[in-house]
């Protein structure tokens, strides 16, 4: 089954940009472009939260059905998708994902702050979680984790350090039933997305 | 110079307790006992905040003045030390922190949690960080970091994976003015893993 991963870089303290929205402490480097390479190798669609995306498309990405990799965006407010190729999702996220990984196709990389991530997480529906654990300390912004409502146990399958002092660690989510990722999760309530 | 060693155990969200104080998701090993031996030999003076003194107080720690290693508590609502043995310091904690330092002794370690440590980063007295990274998400608890008002670069200096699926990251603070607390330090490289 499709896998849902979960992650991106982030500071040591967790934030996933400044607090201004800024990016400019990321660390790009040959080490960050082939995880990058391999990691788009094996995914072929998105899940996009309403802030991330618009923060995406106002940078002129957001992503579209280019590529083979298919766009969803998350929001409660939103009634019409803002882009061909973009399919907006209204309610039940969880349940939506969930039905999304039992189709065919590749892994579902989730595009998303700490928010709509945490929702993904009490639905029970990510399987992975990866970081790049940037060397500094940004003391605000937005965080890569909220709270999920419960305890969410990891199993570490990656750790090595990166280019610039960076620390790349990938978790597999052991779902409560017992099935690590790759098996589905029934268990976990359905927070509608935003 | 004695460095100032801030860190512990937290979860990959980075929080040093659960949302209730509970520590049972803390993993015990080999490893952890190896890295905590070498730091305690190379430690001579602990920095408690108040709520980790008091929590540690009614676990039958806190400490003293025993084993050679002198416990300092900091409270500016306290008027007398609980102890004898354990020096109250009321104000500046910053400034004697730095006094601290340029005193003949060991390494010094910050026994708090985010809040003490965010007074001690903004003081830019915290020389080095570490952190054993236990696999899972809390959602809630005590965290380890909170925002010292202006972000703060770090140098990995140690990477590894510990038994259990927990990480343990060393970082030297790059201090604003530019010197690297690393090239001050005598000590050992042996790291906190609480």
């Amino acid at each position: 089954m499709r896998k849902v991963i979960y992650g991106g870089a982030c500071s040591l303290d967790g934030f996933l940009t400044a607090g201004d929205g800024a990016l400019d402490w990321l660390h790009f480097s040959k080490d960050v472009e082939a995880v990058m390479k391999k990691f788009w190798a094996n995914t072929d669609a998105l899940l996009f939260g309403r802030k991330t995306w618009e923060h995406a498309a106002g940078a002129g990405g957001g992503g579209g059905s280019s590529n083979g990799i298919k766009s969803y965006l998350f929001s409660r407010t939103l009634t019409k998708a803002p882009r061909k190729g973009v399919e907006l999702v209204g309610a039940d996220a969880g349940g939506f994902v969930r039905a999304l990984k039992q189709q065919p196709g590749k892994d579902i990389l989730v595009m998303s702050g700490g928010n709509f991530a945490a929702s993904l997480f009490e639905a029970g529906v990510i399987d992975e979680v990866g970081l790049n654990i940037h060397p500094l300390l940004l003391g605000s912004g937005a965080p890569a984790f909220l709270d999920p409502g419960a305890r969410v146990k990891l199993d570490l399958t990656e750790c090595r350090q990166l280019d610039g002092g960076c620390v790349l660690v990938t978790y597999q989510v052991r779902h409560q039933d017992g099935r690590s990722c790759g098996t589905q999760s029934t268990s976990g309530s359905t927070r509608p997305a935003r």
